[in-house]
């Protein structure tokens, strides 16, 4: 009977849902070059056309350094836990359908951003990254509360990561908001959010 | 001889179709986002062009979570199953193959949802399902058949197995049909069986 | 000195090789729903649509099984395989290459077949495999030449497996001059390949 | 406290690093196929209308091998290597970046060459290599300083490693200039790049 209780709260090993990540991270962030392109080009203009479409290439590095950097927290983020349960995995799912959407964002501000419509679409843009961060949130909440994560690890560490994940709630919600005030002014605080979760959590 | 014939029939390890059909669920899933877009927008009007977009987001949403959910059973699957033969990863590729073609219903759905020719998109999106089940389920079976499943599963847990898989027949059999009669009962159909499945299956 | 030639001459493990062959032809083979699509649909005859459009699910299909089959052989090969040098690696490349060509000859004899360019379009696509056939054939013989494979392969079984995959070179290569006299036939040969490979190669 | 020091500096494995930048790679690298296709075909006009696209295939085939090397050199970098701290993955994550944007630059030139803006399109495409050889050559640079290399590396191997990794700053920096010379010229200088790196390292 206890056997079959711990069977049953088992966790299994994490190694395919972080092959399987590891696959839509990567697709994710390669399909972002399919936004890259030139058009309305004139004889011997290709270099002014280039030029014109800077917005694209602005919000294809913010977008392909912030999902490397995600990567890179979610890397470690699988590093602590220990096993995976159904509830983790479909978690982890919704945070990867939120990777899968950052392309389909990214292009939208990359085509609106100076224009009429710039503020609906980089307040679009940052609800994006603000899924993304309540999402990687309940996954790091979930894998604590059901003690998924690894023997050794301290109450210390594990808040301390847990306030990590949080602060990017505050930064993409602020971003949302000042997307109607200033588009540029949100690309900017996302490109920060991305530069402060680039540093390791460990200091 | 004897040797012979047991080498002959050993199944060799799972690792390398698991990271193959890996890489088939992350591509694919991915590839959903593809279809998310946004056309005649008037200056001003992105907000209400991206409003009327609405199928498509829940079209990607029901795609997505419920890839999600198969390679989630699928790599459940695979703990169970000790080696594979050629019959199980010829399989395994039709599998794969339906698992390819979400992409495409899904687009076909959202496209022509709420439109004169909404039933059959969402036949055909249901079909693409009901596909996918009944690989699972011919999988499924082959692997019990060849008694290719890890020592140590009982033949409940067995048979519990192949009756959860195949209730997939069932449901998405009668979302084909219904979609004749509403589009919209035919995907929510669709949906709850993603709900159905997103469920451990060991209780 | 002998420990310098021995490190010169030393295969590295085939463990990285496998997982980036693995990615592109999980890839390859996905974006391959990229050729499915509707055109032209007159409100209410969508499908009248879709079945106008069966040449690109014949072909859909037959790459994708195609390309799955030549990933089951290449997984085949490769756990004969010990250790990879580095113009086995730039071998794998040019097989890869051929593999990454197939969606775009694919959508090719879709979209021309039943056409009058159907023979130079069924050429092509047969070429394609050629192409694949031919780096499959070099991969394996320098793998043998060069003995990567692993101890205990018998010489029968070598030669064996080199004749199956050199077959491949014969049925292709017909399949590319018979596409002049019938683009239906040099499809249906490809087909036969293809179930030629799927059965395994101990017997 | 010691030891907490030793746990900040100590580098985590480059399991994860390899599966997540194998993933880019072998993504990018099957991208370049969506460049391939045929415009304007008049009927019974296909063979014709392919031989006109040739600039797709060679800069396809240039820029798949080249692709592929570097993914070769990559993997034979990452063997060196013991494992990976913070600034590590975020250089190894721009060398990503500048693989991702291969397939973009590529159907630059392809659409471009032979016309009036093969000078910027070429310039473009070599400097694509070129900002991945200055992230090849700091990743490198940055595991020889933080000695993440392996135990047993010769300081003559480290430095012949950079010296190798440097030769194409000089290259690559050479086809920039180049290609406002001759777009044809700089092509064929970032094809011998490619089979410089071709060869393996350890001679």
């Amino acid at each position: 009977m206890a056997q079959t209780d711990n069977a049953e709260a088992r966790p299994t090993p994490t190694g395919r849902t972080e092959s399987f990540s590891d696959g839509v991270f990567a697709v994710a962030v390669t399909l972002l070059v399919l936004d890259l392109g030139v058009h309305n080009v004139q004889p011997g203009g290709l270099a002014t056309a280039l030029g014109r479409e800077w917005p694209h290439y602005v919000t294809f590095v913010v977008s392909f350094l912030t999902i490397g950097i995600i990567w890179s927290n979610h890397h470690e983020m699988f590093e602590r836990i220990a096993g995976v349960d159904r509830p983790l995995v479909l978690l982890n799912l919704v945070l990867l359908l939120s990777v899968t959407v950052i392309p389909f964002t990214t292009g939208l501000l990359a085509a609106y951003l100076r224009g009429a419509d710039e503020h609906v679409a980089a307040a679009v843009y940052a609800a994006s990254f603000l899924l993304l961060s309540v999402t990687f949130t309940a996954t790091n909440t979930w894998a604590a509360r059901r003690r998924l994560w690894r023997a050794g690890i301290s109450p210390e560490e594990m808040s301390q990561q847990l306030g990590r994940a949080s602060i990017g709630l505050f930064v993409y919600g602020a971003a949302v908001g000042l997307a109607f005030v200033s588009a540029v002014v949100s690309l900017v605080l996302c490109a920060l959010a991305a530069v402060y979760y680039a540093f390791p959590s460990r200091v």
